[in-house]
Formats: C-alpha cells, sequence, structure tokens
C-alpha cells in the first residue's frame, strides 16, 4: 500500500490481471483436453449451440454485475476463438504428425515488415522456435521453400482496402508448393519517429507507395511534406532510424516501428478505418485437413473460352453445394489473351461432395489444379441469444 | 462429476468463465476508482506508456504459462477499451450532470435493423434504460429530437465499403441538434431463415439494396436465386419469418434475425471481411468535453469559390497543430453548385488551440458552423513494447 491513490489502484490493477491470466492459462489446458476428447468421438471442433448458451449465460450474468452485454460479448468470442484455433492445431498435428519444433520461415522484407509480423504471429501458435529468412522479391520466398532451405513461406493474397497481391496470383500458376494454411492481420498505418516531435515539425516521410496511397486522407491534411518512396515500410523505417531527425517520420506499423526504436506519432491513418490484410502459407509438403476442422481449398482453374464456359464451371460447385466464397481471375502468364480463376471454396479435399465436383470439373475445363486444402482459420464468432 | 468426459469438461470451463467474469467486474469497479482518483488530479484518462508497461508484461508472463502473445494482447487491449470507456462515460456524466436513468433514443427502422443495435448499444453503456423509438425516415429521426419526443437520434454516417450517407449529411445542415457521441458498429452481413434448410434450397432473398451490394461476391455463385428488395433489413425479416419456407431467406445480422426467430445459415458474407458502420448521437443540448477525455468535434464549412479557398482553410488547421480526421464535400442544399464540406478533428472546442482555429476561420469562410464537440469513443490500442 501507498500513499498514493492512484498507484495503489494500479497494483491492485495489476494483481488481478494475473489472476485473469492464470485463469486463461486453465482454460487453455482445459480446451487442449476437450480437443483430446474430441479425437476419441470424432466431433466436431465448434459446437456452436453450445457456444451461444455459453454467451448468453455470461452475458446476462454479467449485467447482473454492472458489465456492458457487448464488451463481454467480444471478449469471451476472442476467447472461444482462441480455444477453437488451439483445438484445430492440435488435432492438425496430430493428424499430419507435423510437430516441427522449429520452422525456418521465409517472407518479404527486412525486420519489421509486416510480412514479418504475420510470419512471427504464424509461427508463434504453431512452432516453438521461428528461425527467420528474409527475402527481396516474392520470387525469392518461392524458390526458398522450393529448394528446401526455408520449411515454410508467409506471402500477403489480398487487402481489405487495395485488393488483391498480383505479384502472388502469377507466382502461384507454376509453384510446385501447397498452400497449408492461411491467417489475417490488421493493419494499423502509424506515423514513426525517432524523438519526440510534432506532426507540424515533420518536413520528409518515408513509405512504400502502399501506406501512401492508404493513407491519402490523412496525408491530405499536410500538404507540405515531402513524400518519399521506399521499397518497404521497413526499409523506410531503417531510415528514419538512420537519420534520427525530428523532421522525418516513416509510415509503418507499430510493432515494426519498436524493433527500430521508434516511437508511434499519430495512429490509424489509413482512410478505411479497418484494414486487413490475409497472408497464405505455402511448404513443400500438402497438408491433410482433420475431418473436425473447418477446411478451406484453394483451385487454379482455365476453362475454354466458349461462352458461358465460367458459368458452367460454377454450376458445378453448386450442384454439389459447395460455397465459393472467393473468386479471381487473373491473365495467364505468357498468354495475356486467356484468363486464370482462382477460387476459394469451404471444403475439405478428402470429402466425398469436393472430389465429385473435381471430378465434374474435369472434362469442362482445359486445366485444373489444386493449390492446396487448409485449416479455415476464419473464426466467426457466434452471437449470445437475445429475447 | 459425469461419466461423460465431454460434459464434464465443460461444467469444469463453465465454473472458470465465471471467475473470469467475477475479476472482470472487480477490474471494472477498480476502473471507476481510478476515474475518481484522476477527477481529482486532473490527470487524463489514458496513460498509454503504463498500458504498454502492462501489456508487455502481460504478454511475457502469458508466455510462460504457453498462451500466445497475440491473443493476449488482443484480449487485454479489449479489456483496457472497456476500462477507458467506462471512465470517459463517468468523468463526462458528472462533468455534464446528465444522469438520465431513462433515455427515449430515436433511430431508422423497425427492431432488429443495424440502427436498432446500435441505439441498444449506446443505451447499454451510457444509461438505465431504453425507450425505442423506431422511425420510417431519416428526417423523422431528426424531428423527434428537435420537437423533444425523443431525447437522443442515432444515425449512421459513414460506412466502410459503402461510403458516406449522404441524406444524414444534409439533414446535419439545417438542424438544431448538437452531435454529442460517436460510436462504430461491425456490420456482419447473414443469410437468415426460419427452418433448418440448405442454401441450395432457397430460391428467395429479401434484403435491403445496400446489402446485395456489399455481399455480390458472394452472391455470384447463387445465379438463380431470385433477389426482392425491401426498404430496410428488418422489413426483408420481418417477411421471412412470415413466408416461414425453406425457399426464402434475408441478409441482415444474426442478432437483429433472432429477434424475428430467425437462424443464421452463412454467416460474414459480405466481400470485405470488415465492414463497420460509424454513427452518431444527436441531441438538443450540446455537451461538454472534459479535458481528460479525448474529444472530437464536428464543423460545417462553406469557403469562398475563390481558388486556394479550401487549402487557405486547411491551412489554419495545419498552423494551429489541428489533426483533420475526417473531411467530406457535398452540394449546398438548394445550391448545388456549391459545396460544404465537414470536417472532423481531433480538438476540444474549449481548447485554446480550436478556440483560435475558429476566430481565424471567420474571416476566410462564408459560413462555419460547429455541429459538435464529443467524446472520442475510438481507443486506438496500443501494442506491448517488443524486444
Amino acid at each position: 500500500m501507498t500513499d498514493n491513490p492512484l498507484l495503489n489502484l494500479r497494483e491492485r490493477i495489476s494483481a488481478l490481471d494475473k489472476k485473469i491470466l492464470a485463469l486463461l492459462s486453465d482454460r487453455h489446458g482445459l480446451a487442449l483436453e476437450v480437443a483430446r476428447a474430441k479425437q476419441a468421438t470424432h466431433r466436431p471442433i465448434r459446437d456452436k449451440e453450445r457456444e451461444k448458451e455459453l454467451l448468453s449465460t455470461l452475458v446476462e450474468e454479467g449485467r447482473k454485475l454492472h458489465l456492458d452485454g457487448h464488451y463481454i460479448t467480444r471478449l469471451f468470442q476472442l476467447i472461444i476463438e482462441d480455444s477453437v484455433l488451439t483445438q484445430q492445431a492440435l488435432l492438425q498435428q496430430q493428424h499430419n504428425q507435423t510437430t516441427l519444433r522449429s520452422a525456418r520461415i521465409a517472407f518479404l522484407g527486412p525486420k519489421g515488415s509486416y510480412s514479418h509480423l504475420a510470419a512471427r504471429q504464424y509461427a508463434a501458435r504453431h512452432f516453438e522456435q521461428l528461425i527467420e529468412c528474409g527475402c527481396l522479391r516474392f520470387q525469392d520466398i518461392f524458390s526458398q521453400v522450393e529448394t528446401g532451405q526455408a520449411d515454410y513461406a508467409v506471402v500477403p493474397i489480398e487487402n481489405t482496402s487495395s485488393g488483391s497481391i498480383n505479384d502472388v496470383y502469377d507466382l502461384l500458376q507454376n509453384t510446385s508448393l501447397s498452400i497449408v494454411g492461411e491467417m489475417t492481420i490488421p493493419i494499423d498505418h502509424c506515423v514513426l519517429v525517432t524523438t519526440p516531435t510534432s506532426l507540424n515539425e515533420i518536413r520528409t516521410v518515408y513509405s512504400h507507395p502502399q501506406p501512401f496511397q492508404q493513407c491519402s486522407q490523412f496525408l491530405n491534411g499536410f500538404p507540405d511534406w515531402k513524400i518519399e518512396y521506399c521499397e518497404s515500410t521497413a526499409a523506410a523505417m531503417e531510415k528514419v532510424a538512420a537519420e534520427n531527425s525530428p523532421h522525418v517520420a516513416a509510415l509503418g506499423s507499430e510493432a515494426g516501428g519498436a524493433l527500430y526504436g521508434l516511437q508511434v506519432l499519430e495512429h490509424n491513418l489509413a482512410n478505411q478505418q479497418q484494414n486487413i490484410t490475409r497472408f497464405i502459407i505455402l511448404s513443400r509438403k500438402a497438408v491433410d485437413v482433420v475431418s473436425q476442422v473447418p477446411a478451406k481449398t484453394t483451385l487454379l482453374m482455365a476453362t475454354g473460352q466458349q461462352s458461358g464456359a465460367l458459368v458452367d464451371a460454377l454450376m458445378v460447385f453448386r450442384n454439389h453445394g459447395i460455397v465459393i466464397t472467393k473468386l479471381e481471375s487473373r491473365p495467364i502468364y505468357g498468354n495475356p489473351w486467356e484468363e486464370m480463376f482462382y477460387l476459394d471454396v469451404q471444403a475439405n479435399l478428402n470429402h466425398s461432395d469436393m472430389k465429385n465436383t473435381l471430378e465434374d470439373l474435369k472434362p469442362i475445363t482445359r486445366s485444373l489444379k489444386v493449390l492446396g486444402c487448409y485449416p479455415s482459420e476464419n473464426v466467426v464468432p457466434v452471437e449470445p441469444r437475445r429475447a
């Protein structure tokens, strides 16, 4: 107990947070036990009715304790998501017997890039140790894994505000690698500086062209800032750290900037409040998705050029009750007047519906390649029941 | 203890969740005590350095307990957000002496609309009881509050995928109401049905034009669904509930559908993964934002038509170090060749920088109206420090 009431309260909060942490750890342990029990009984990982029941009860009891229902819902949705992902990872590892303790992951950029953060986040959930292989070009990432110098590739595939990343789509056409996972990470562009300064002191801003484009509205407020393009946000951070002046800044992520000792002057600059990038994870060996885990399959398909060819192909999915979650078209490399189609579908490659779909597609497509079948890490939360 | 291992584990999880809830309630109580302590000392609500410290420690300790660092970060960011909003609400209420126990809130649509959910969510944090006043048109919402039939209006102002809501911007030009708050809610469009059915069984889908547009990619997979437009998602739900057939469905929110007894067949349909709508809250009486709470001010401004007039005005903000977070232009009602500018700025109307800005703007604008100064409920999370 100190005399300062605020310090005293803070100590009590810290002690309380530790207790919450200990309970979260216990709950994590129970989730693993649940996964083992489900492994024996072959029950699916998610039981949405049970989740709804649980949320409704918690919201109800929380209300008696003067806790906001939306707060409790969001918090326990997060706890349930961790539980689902933990169970999925355990079942997948045991099924595929891939318990690599350390993994070499190739990604774009020097330390601090968004791809670097994605690689770290993927590794944290799947491996005990990460060996980082930063690459300069997307092509180098693919060949590092193809030649066995790295175990996994983590590459961005689409962004909510700037759309699909065409270079990666094009590399997928000719790779022997398989997609073995996916993840999404929120992109929060910040103004990063070395020393305490103010926005009005800044003269020059460094970044990759994409953050400049995504933050155009914010930048309009500072018409006399000099814009300097760099090959990555990480390169911009490196430059700002080296110049060490109150007149220069980088646009990039807080976590990335921290690796260069940079501080955040302004947060959340993107025109779109929610700016999210989806990454895919590739490896030389395809994985099997255990039946209890929701699966996604990515296909690459060329239809003929006759009219209605694409619709005919899409009807095959529909007839087998397969939901298409993404459809993207790209010119065929070396043959720019013909298009390839990339499709993400909610289906397991081992399921008969999906096998029949591929069987039916063969005669009506010119080429058809399965890029991978992997656990869907998009855990859509349920809502509590309401009166 | 039962013989079923899964049931037994679930009971243990439920018991554990109750303990977490009790700790969250204690933490909520401590946050209120912190607010009272800060009221006495005039310290700001947020201390980002302290938050960072706290997060870093928790991530570190969580790692020892095999908890994923990103999971712990997101969870405690949410707990900190609740703490910040709780403190802001307490300081604001005491400062403005507005402790209405029950509030009449006007919003668009019958029960189950997104606006209805927003009104409920705002009320849950600010009042003990909500009296709901559903309206048919935006204009009715404004006049209900202007004439004293309701205390507050909750109206959408912009959506991440479909942009600004022009009708509301236009009503703001001529209203006597003040903006007293803001909030954002995630929009999750679902396929809602009355009885268990499958996507292939569905023949007709009802919804408002906007969800159809926002879910176009998903709908492309079902080319023979008949699309029927309704005046709101809630009206669509009502129709589906009344028809009660496995062949009809509505697009709308899960929570809204629950009010009509509808179930979710498919989640998260929007083309953009994160689809968020920002709402503003209006009332007859403007509020003061206490200095410890981050404030936003919304202005409506008409510059002359001489070249450079807008840039000159924007330079005034810059010279006083005021950050513009949104700039929107709309034709002046009845005078479509002249434009009005809506600006959101990060500033408190009582602060000298903002007073000086308004002073300097007066001689160079044709009209200038403060639409309101209100607490910013956009609690930008901090990241833990990293090695």
